[in-house]
């Protein structure tokens, strides 16, 4: 019996469409001769699109979009300055509402020093942890505004919305994602001592579900302790959960020392499959240095497995990761071009 | 001619009193035989003090702290989780009061790896550069609040406020203080693409006064990226400028990767003069190792050293900070007690 899952792939700007190709690429291969077929629909938005179209996501092909079992993402964004962009905001209108309208609570964020992959810190440790980052909520809600603008009198503001309702279901799947997981221990992180309501529905909602967990060690860190935690002693994680903003960037330092954001991938879970989970890549579109074959497409591999994962074909995801460690065992630091890094995880694949 | 300094000293909690017992110690000899003599008044006010009278910043206090020209400030907060302080947040009501009410809208806080220290960062390359952290607004203006709460339909919101005003006043200094260097770079972060009205504020501001100054460089990074390179590449960076909860996160990162929390220093400027500056490490009140002379003094020292700078005594900052790079280049790493690291700085300043 063949199952046939339809994925939407957005490759976006820049490096993206070279990355996805690659993603696809292994795809391809890791599914070949088995009973699951792909059935692709590619979707062309982002700066390149609203450039020629002045579109940056209408309804019709959100509501297409809408209809797949699964969605990959490249990158998007233009040129830094650009000024034909100045009125865009791509990211808020494409990548942001995907995730905000399809419900991407729980955007998956794991960092693994593989072996052979040199990090930034001079002794790392053991780094093998996952963030849970909150997707739909918090400083990203959108909810903003300015008065006076553009005059020495100007006022902006940024409201940072938190629901129990929101908190409570990715605070809940980190739980179960921790339980799920051989260490048992959580780290929830917040600024709690100066964001005091949206820090104590945090607290409160952590508290009540770690109840329901007395197996998981709960542990509580300010984000910035956090940041000095991640490069002093990363090996005190296992799985982070925290709100948007501070997921954010602790991800991509978590990509940093993980041996760099070429190799952080990302799911944006739905966990309730309501619409369908978006997989991508942490890094953005580097304009400078697309069309090149300069980027590694290691990321949007890793993020594709993490695609099968979550859509139950979890060996081939593992098939996937280990043919992506096998390579970076022995990948060096000679520069390889994007279809280079793809051509030798395909071969640690065929040999597996 | 005696020029007398009036001091305001709140120790603070936790291992504040012991870092600034060996800063006073330091002042007074790198003060010793000048024409300058400090005036001081000791303040004692944190958590303790809090348990002890249920007061946290009683209004005639401020007001005689106030009537000094400078503060030097330990570390405030209690043990983690008593409950005791539950309903007190002495963060906001004393160290964040003190930075609005006086004003301090640049919070310097420079990131120096000193010869000898030894980075978390494998090949950390030149690391000196500043961060000009706004102190007065942003997320810390503590405008948020909570509706149902405690229920499952509850809303807590954190409003960042964000003005004019504020914004041109911090950056300005932030380019007025490149200017002062020979590097005449100015890095602002922010996250323009998600947080739009803010992130306008910020970028208009930025635009504007750059105009006045055609010599300095200036560079634009989000806030996540702006991990990355500050863990793969912090030569990168001379002054940045960036709003108050990127500056808090950044700051203690940067305090990472500048050989540990124990040597970061602070000050809380008021540069109008309007209201006494505040001169503290940017470490925490640690209660777990407090009272047992384990805490590195350093940050403190230093913290003092910009206190001098700040009130014109630029020689005396120099010889304390050079006793400090003297110290740091013998030290090593064997555990030394607080009074320890007091005593060898003294012996390096009496050298000098
Ligand atoms: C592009 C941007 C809107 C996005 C975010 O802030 O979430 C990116 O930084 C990420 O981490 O996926
Ligand atoms: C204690 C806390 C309120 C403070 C802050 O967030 O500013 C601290 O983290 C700092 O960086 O000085």
């Amino acid at each position: 019996m063949t199952r046939t899952i339809k994925l939407a792939v957005i490759p976006g700007d820049g490096i993206g469409p070279e990355v996805i190709a690659e993603a696809n690429r292994v795809l391809d291969a890791v599914l070949a001769g088995g009973d699951v077929v792909l059935d692709r629909t590619e979707f062309s938005l982002g700066a390149e699109r609203y450039l020629a179209t002045g579109e940056t996501l209408p309804e019709a092909e959100q509501a297409a979009i809408a209809e797949h079992d699964a969605i990959l993402f490249g990158a998007i964004g233009g040129v830094p300055g650009d000024p034909r962009l100045r009125d865009a905001n791509i990211e808020r209108g494409l990548l942001l509402k995907l995730r905000f309208d399809f419900e991407h609570y729980a955007n998956l964020r794991p960092c693994t020093l593989f072996p052979g992959v040199t990090s930034t810190l001079r002794d790392p440790g053991h780094v093998d942890f996952l963030v849970v980052r909150e997707g739909t909520e918090g400083p990203y809600a959108g909810n903003g505004g300015t008065l006076r603008g553009g005059t020495p009198h100007e006022v902006a503001t940024e409201v940072s919305v938190n629901t129990a309702f929101g908190v409570e279901r990715v605070v809940r799947y980190a739980f179960e994602t921790a339980a799920a997981r051989p260490r048992q221990k959580l780290t929830w992180v917040h600024k709690t001592n100066v964001l005091v309501h949206a820090g104590a529905i945090w607290q409160r909602v952590v508290q009540a579900v770690a109840a329901e967990y007395p197996q998981i060690e709960v542990d509580y860190m300010h984000v910035d302790a956090a940041t000095i935690f991640m490069v002093q002693d990363p090996s005190r994680f296992d799985v982070i959960v925290t709100d948007n903003l501070f997921g954010d960037i602790l991800t991509d330092l978590a990509g940093a020392i993980g041996g760099g954001i070429g190799l952080a991938a990302s799911g944006n879970i739905n966990p309730d499959g309501t619409f369908p989970s978006m997989f991508e890549p942490v890094h953005g579109s580097a304009p400078d240095i697309a069309g090149q074959q300069k980027a590694d497409p290691t990321a949007a591999i890793l993020s594709a497995a993490i695609m099968l994962d979550h859509l139950g074909l979890g060996a081939e995801a593992s098939r996937i990761r280990d043919a992506v460690r096998a390579d970076l065992a022995t990948r060096g630091s000679a520069p390889r071009a994007t279809a280079q890094v793809g051509d030798a995880i395909l071969a640690e694949l065929s040999r597996s």
